[in-house]
């Protein structure tokens, strides 16, 4: 459907609409290489074209296998161009994790660059679908596909069909496939640009990846305003800082533990930036010490929230323009809320086991549940999963929130980082935040550890500033002078902490390594 | 529908929002009134449940009549909540021509501010349809509506329904009346708010009417952004630089002529305003002398066209980073032409009488078509007239134009505008910029008069700068030293210009001036 006043949504218009308004700039910088707007768009038709070529068909699935780069951006415009639905992949999954996503999603081929062609080949040999393995760089089976293509552009006929399938982590269980639709990727995309003022003049540095809840829809937001696509392939703070300096970095998003690795890094600015960076932070709050930092450095603070099942930041804590007048300390226990739903999502709810509102009162613990155009269309092939994740439409996060009395919402755990000890409930952020108001903390993690007379108990693990030292009974000392002496970690573990490929502390690994 | 991936778009939904993220920032100031955004939407849903107590239902239609106040702001959020359809009425039309419209759309309910109580009550009684009316004020019947209702949301069941009906102003023949749906007010108010940075410290100077194509969807960006609405029931220069200063104005809207009336006054600033003001220019595009007053007085100023059959600003002259740097010239020639489509809109093309596009290269003369999300559903009670504009699926605008090799549209001339003389094309706003090339001159019309061996021969309407002089026989001179003999103004007539409620020059009138 499309007519005189109908026309249907989809985030690829965003790039027709720059390749003419903005041709000339520069949409993509990767190493050596970079692309105006207007021959990313070419690329993008030629790889349509040559996806088609190739027998792919409206619907069939793509995946994508390769860090930040333009091939993920040409894929993310070029792959719904051809009418096909993209599968990004976590490019630190095993070959047979990658498998199980393939065959799941049928993909029928796989993208990827350089880097990764033995980890794809790997997974297609692990996999049943065997999809067909097109990897890019110079002289490329991807470079040659688009050279002997003829551009293409298929409309999108239902602004309900899926754009993309995003797999879950599956920390639980097998990965779940969370379909976006093109409407709801389009939205997202402008409210993101609004909320971070994207332009013309921006300037945005991957140090998201890309295949991670689709880069929170920032491909798609950063190339409507017509801003630099800065790609970076992994979190190395001095490529970082030297991408900042010499394109002019306005953006970038991340998990608070990216932002600080670049901060405490020694390429970081004495004074502060110009132009200012804004940086989005989400996966967990950002301290006061980090967002003291990060002033200091010239560099804003947004904290966003969100899942893969909400196409990333469906959640902003919302700045105020009075919040500008606080001080450091003020201001990071305003912005360490997760805030309201952004401009196009609807209303976030915290509800109680009956799906019921709790009241605002910040105290009352309930579950974050959503819904709306920015909420997945449902898990790919898994309509049980979709039903029980969704009772009664709202989808249940699984996020343990409070809800105060100006309508931000408080996250006070994730559901299963809770630990119940004696009867009693410890939110692991409570403790953590704790632990990290110790000048000699870095970054610390609370998890459950089985105890055979409490049931579970407390137990940290933590990792220290340069320079700095603590003992365990120091700091177990330092939480029981701030909580309740049940809250207190039993013991505390020195040493870096595991990381998802975002950047989240991964809670999994240290469950099993205390229970260990 | 509804459900956990879709939720109809409606820009109510906006208000909704920020009474809650901004309830206790400034909303509305409207003389000594002030309402915070949670008590607008307070009075918001009583308006709507008052409507319902009134009888109004789903899909009648409520009249509005009113300057820009509190009550417009009130209706453009509680008519919809009421699940009726909003019919804006221009303040300045005759009882007679006011009744065509209350009987065309079937008005049942008439919402008027106290000034214009006389009017409505001709207006009600010059029609057959007769409308309740109800008048707002101090101790008024609106505000017993709202004191003795309920509150009331009627959510919106189709994106795709009527949102309002805007009449136009009807120059050829009796005024049609162009219907918005809730997905183009939303998405076109996104698009606004993105393109001119709105956010919550954002203060919006109402400049432009509000019944004016519902005041070019600023009602929900501004709401959207949790910015202030400063009403400005007329434009009074005076009054108008008072609210900038009080209110730290960042926004305004209208017609070049509106910004040179509060440039040319003696209360403009020497010096730069802090805050700067973007000022949004529509209906004409600003000359250089006025762009280059407005730089001097901190005002940034972007150029945007439209129609009422697009919510107005279809097209934005979307600014280049690098034009900070050019000189006023330059940046004047650039900021003259009405640009691209906006972030939401499809592509504008440029047509010739096959419904063609012509080619890019600023030469070839066609008409500006458009289509898409922000295009009207059609013409109410007049298919044929819908069809007849839009013959392929493509709005007619009437508007001639040239489509650049970057992409953007300049307008040539409003169809009716050109004049024909000797079987040539005579192009008024080239005509009209020549003069207004001359010192003296403050604004200038050219329209065609009947002559009896020319077919038509231009001639100039011209007011003057405060304090110059000059003769009809120089000023026709100034032209022939620009331009080709031909195109000269055969006559020159001093004094004001007849002025649409935009701010817009009537031609029509100044057509029948000369013709008579």
């Amino acid at each position: 459907m499309s007519g005189l006043s109908f026309e249907p949504l989809t985030p690829t218009s965003f790039l027709e609409r720059s390749a003419t308004v903005f041709a000339q700039r520069l949409a993509v910088v990767d190493g050596e290489l970079t692309l105006t707007y207007a021959r990313l768009w070419e690329r993008v038709r030629l790889l349509a074209g040559g996806l088609a070529g190739a027998g792919v068909r409206t619907g069939d699935r793509v995946g994508l296998l390769a860090a930040n780069g333009h091939m993920m951006l040409e894929a993310t415009f070029g792959v719904p161009a051809a009418g096909a639905i993209m599968v990004p992949l976590n490019i630190r999954l095993s070959p047979g994790e990658l498998a199980y996503i393939l065959d799941h999603a049928e993909v029928s081929v796989l993208l990827h660059d350089g880097e990764h062609a033995a980890l794809a080949r790997a997974a297609s040999e692990a996999s049943l679908s065997r999809p067909r393995l097109v990897g890019s760089g110079e002289g490329s089976e991807y470079e040659a596909l688009l050279a002997g293509a003829e551009p293409l552009l298929v409309r999108v006929a239902d602004e309900l069909s899926p754009l993309s399938i995003n797999y879950t982590s599956g920390t639980t269980g097998r990965p779940k496939g969370v379909v976006y639709h093109h409407r709801g990727a389009y939205l997202q995309a402008l409210a993101m640009a609004l909320h971070t003022r994207l332009d013309a003049a921006s300037s945005y540095l991957w140090t998201l990846p890309m295949f991670h809840c689709h880069g929170w829809c920032f491909p798609w937001a950063v190339t409507l305003a017509g801003g630099r696509h800065v790609c970076l392939r992994k979190v190395d703070p001095e490529e970082a800082w030297r991408l900042i300096r010499e394109h002019r970095v306005t953006h970038l998003c991340g998990a608070p533990t990216v932002l600080t690795s670049l901060l405490t890094h020694h390429d970081a600015p004495a004074a502060a930036l110009d132009p200012r960076l804004l940086a989005c932070v989400g996966g967990a709050p950002p301290s006061p010490v980090l967002l003291g930092r990060a002033l200091r450095a010239g560099i804003d603070v947004i904290h966003l929230y969100g899942l893969t099942e909400t196409y990333g930041p469906a959640v902003i804590c919302q700045p105020q323009p009075e919040w500008s007048t606080l001080d450091v300390g003020e201001l990071a226990t305003l912005t360490a809320r997760q805030g309201v739903g952004n401009v196009i999502a609807q209303r976030i709810r915290v509800v109680d086991e009956h799906g019921a509102d709790v009241p605002a009162d910040a105290t009352t613990i309930g579950e974050i549940a959503v819904r709306g155009n920015d909420v997945m269309v449902g898990y790919h092939r898994d309509p049980a999963a979709t039903d029980k994740a969704a009772p009664d439409g709202w989808f249940r996060t699984g996020d343990l929130g409070v809800l105060h009395p100006d309508g931000y919402v408080r996250l006070v755990d994730r559901a299963k980082d809770v630990i119940i000890s004696g009867g009693e409930n410890i939110a692991s952020v409570e403790v953590e935040n704790a632990l990290v108001s110790h000048p000699a903390v870095q970054e610390a993690a609370v998890v459950a550890r089985p105890d055979p007379h409490w049931g579970e108990v407390p137990v940290a693990y933590v990792s220290l500033a340069a320079g700095a030292s603590v003992t365990g009974g120091e700091l177990i000392e330092h939480v029981r002078s701030r909580l309740a002496h049940f809250k207190a970690p039993k013991a505390v573990f020195f040493g870096d902490l595991p990381k998802t490929s975002t950047g989240k502390i991964q809670k999994t690994v240290l469950r099993e390594r205390a229970a260990g």
